[in-house]
């Protein structure tokens, strides 16, 4: 079985702020996205905690697959737009099966 | 401290696929899994959201932490089973404490 | 862009240990953390399954980006906390842009 290295960006951002984010992923040419709700917590704009009466203090988590250069773009890209929000990006190395998906 | 080196398989597929990855990653040995429901997605087969009148829509992210014989093993093993379905399959490099439970 | 290492640490945990988890991860000194609800698995010690009735079988994923130093202290601080449940500690290399959030 042969692997290729790719790069898996992680977003944590408030659910208000996703659109833009998912936007700017589908225009850097990225495959796809996965989104996971349901994301709670604290950091350094104070507590976020799911709510059921309203989405503001709810967070969602993305997660992108990408070749390096897509990653790196955004990575990048997401900075300015994370720039009045509690978000968090990171970038790490998973090793996959299908090239060409990504 | 100690720490050890192990694998850790993600799998992002539609919740309708779910039990047949399950199944097969219990038979590869693995010694545990987890599930996080509420995903939704875009990728390669179209728009995939999680809804509440159906479960077909909807996504799970299911992870493994094993040692990589059997990460291998769970990862070339789902290829055939996600053929028909949108899937993702991602390895990456953990490090954990206890050795003898993976 | 530059980027700077960081660990990630995810605990896997059934819900009515996060608190404690928690409260541990404040103490590292660790700048956030986030919480991923509507997490089920089978694992050590048996099934778990998310449930509408009760929080008991629920699991949640906590996730913290932090310097090594921090993130060994968490991993390290989260054993003793999980002798009686059934829980998963693993720490993997990521990479930030923003090295003072972290």
């Amino acid at each position: 079985m042969q692997l290729h290295a790719k790069k898996r960006v992680e977003i944590i951002v408030e659910a208000s702020c996703a659109p833009t984010i998912l936007e700017m992923i589908e225009a850097t040419g990225a495959t796809g996205y996965t989104v996971l709700h349901e994301v709670s917590g604290k950091g350094h704009r104070g507590l976020r905690a799911e709510s059921n009466l309203t989405d503001v203090f709810s967070n969602v988590q993305i997660i992108v697959i990408a070749a390096e250069a897509i990653a790196h773009e955004i990575v990048s890209r997401s900075q300015p737009l994370l720039q009045n929000y509690a978000g968090i990006v990171t970038m790490s190395n998973v090793d996959v099966v299908r090239d060409d998906h990504f």
